[in-house]
């Protein structure tokens, strides 16, 4: 196994890539998909076995303040719309043989636990530390002592999960919230860049969000260092999301991130222990405000530019094909001197 | 079946997409991809069956001045390499189920027609015009008899293929060539704005390609209808391709439009018959110089943007799961009324 940072194994897989019957570089970032995944998995000839979508769940303090355009019950009701087969990552998950385990991290309702569901089956783990986090505009959503167990959730849950690949969804009511103040206190910038519509708000309800957030900020005036913030601005779905982060990628597992709230997981998790970022490959654009900005702090550049902004992992499930596609090229594609095809002559 | 511009069907198609679980188009580009598709198969609950990938590969009289950076006989390699496997689109046709049938459609070297291999299998269907065409520089590439037959070769392979979907793709040393020579035609755009690397030509090359590409055009004065474009300008395998977006759209087949020249291809057969358009799915923004330009002449919206620029059908088949995608979840995802999700409330 060769390890990230090996610059003769990378040197190899950039060879190998180039010598393959094409123009150098004609298969564009798909080539570099395939160089990052080489890298993670440590070989030559990648193969994805056995991935694993985990949508973390749960509901948030802040969205009694009117933060959605959706009631805090739809959480709820999305994750049972999960589990019966009729929600977008539903359909995508069964489209591409992707094992879907949702966790109810802190939704305020009850779910029986289905984690002995049939392989294949979506399942839910209860792995709740509240009925939601409390509201941030008062203090810290969540204790450290909370924080410190939706991490070891995150982890726990991804010891458990087989293969090499984990796709990251989540959902909660409130949650684009908490990723626009991740962003806006672990990174230094103004609330306003970082604040977007969520599931559709309009002008005047940004605006109205965006001062309910600020309100959240002045409350959390010394939640500065990750952790910290995380506790203080974050939501259990996050929290569980980062644990499960940092697990995947001491695992060497590829790492698909969806969009904006996954995002600010692994926002949070690279804050840690930034070598989680090379572990990761991140799906989509997002059409949510601050996005772009939460991606430039990663330096990400994400596969699909759809104007996707539904969560879920429903971004991560649409490029999974793409990953797919980058590992047969690696493994399969013939070689000039294989195929007898000559070289360029200027 | 409804018909294309069937206002009322369309704003069926787009009430359910509406209505699905999920904030109002979350889903982007996507939800526009399954109007597209159910507007083409007029039906909302689509699927896409026995999908064909058609690689129609010729050789150009252009070659002999050194437009491309690769010799003229990779063009024979090549067809070998597809239907050995080893090529990128082969890679790609496996991965995802799509009969692969490469056309030789005035290659420079010989081939043994293979359409009796088993199914599942590459084959190679012969339908030479001759051993590549004349230099554009010359006069016209082709006579207006060839082009005809070059047009009924294509309508002829799409009639006898099955499915309801028709990849596009091409091979052919010297073919950014002719595609660029029609965009400029065509839209009557500077030449420099239409002419690119291709295969990956550096500045000088790609001035000098540009000097031989005027004086085709100087040629070719009166080629200025499509037809007549097409054969002076065109290739064999660019016109077969015509005749099979022809035949395909007449058969309400979903089209999915490559890169540069199989763009080149639609854009001549848009001319000819504009509806074209409306059963085409690009698949990608190539990174060929020209792409984009050309892209806006059909006010095309691809569906990657990953710097490919290698042709084949290889940006088709990478953007195919897409539009399985976007079928699966207008067939598949549930309504708020029947999930009991709860609407928005502002």
């Amino acid at each position: 196994m060769a390890d990230i940072g090996n610059a003769v194994f990378t040197a190899h897989l950039q060879q190998l890539l180039d010598n393959k019957t094409k123009p150098s570089g004609a298969l564009g970032r798909i080539e570099a998909l395939a160089l990052r995944i080489g890298q993670v998995l440590g070989t030559s000839a990648p193969v994805l076995v056995r991935p694993q979508l985990l949508v973390c769940a749960a509901d948030h303090g802040l969205a009694a303040h009117g933060v959605s355009a959706f009631p805090r019950e739809v959480t709820a009701q999305m994750v049972e719309n999960f589990l019966a087969g009729g929600a977008a990552v539903s359909v995508l998950a069964r489209q591409h043989g992707l094992q879907l385990t949702v966790v109810d991290c802190g939704v305020a309702r009850d779910f029986a636990d289905s984690s002995s569901a049939p392989p294949g089956a979506p399942r839910l783990l209860v792995r709740k530390l509240a009925a939601g986090t409390r509201d941030a505009c008062a203090g810290p959503a969540m204790t450290a002592a909370e924080c410190a167990q939706a991490l070891a959730n995150g982890r726990d849950i991804v010891c458990e999960l087989p293969g090499n690949a984990l796709l990251l969804g989540e959902m909660g009511i409130g949650n684009t919230s908490a990723a626009s103040l991740l962003l806006a206190r672990l990174a230094d910038l103004p609330l306003a860049e970082c604040t977007g519509a969520g599931t559709g708000l309009d002008a005047a309800g940004v605006e109205r969000k965006r001062a309910v957030l600020q309100r959240a900020l002045d409350a959390n005036p010394q939640a500065a260092a990750p952790l910290s913030a995380l506790a203080a601005l974050g939501g259990y779905e996050v929290a569980t999301l980062v644990g499960a982060v940092l697990q995947a990628a001491a695992e060497r597992r590829v790492i698909v991130v969806d969009g904006f709230i996954t995002g600010a997981a692994v926002l949070v998790a690279s804050r840690i222990a930034p070598a989680v970022l090379q572990r990761c490959v991140f799906a989509h654009r997002s059409g949510e405000h601050g996005h772009r900005l939460m991606l430039a702090q990663m330096q990400a550049e994400p596969l699909l530019d759809l104007g996707l902004r539904l969560g879920e992992g429903s971004g991560a499930a649409l490029a999974w094909p793409l990953l797919q596609s980058a590992c047969a090229l690696l493994r399969e594609m013939a070689s000039f001197a294989a195929a007898g095809v000559a070289q360029r002559t200027r």
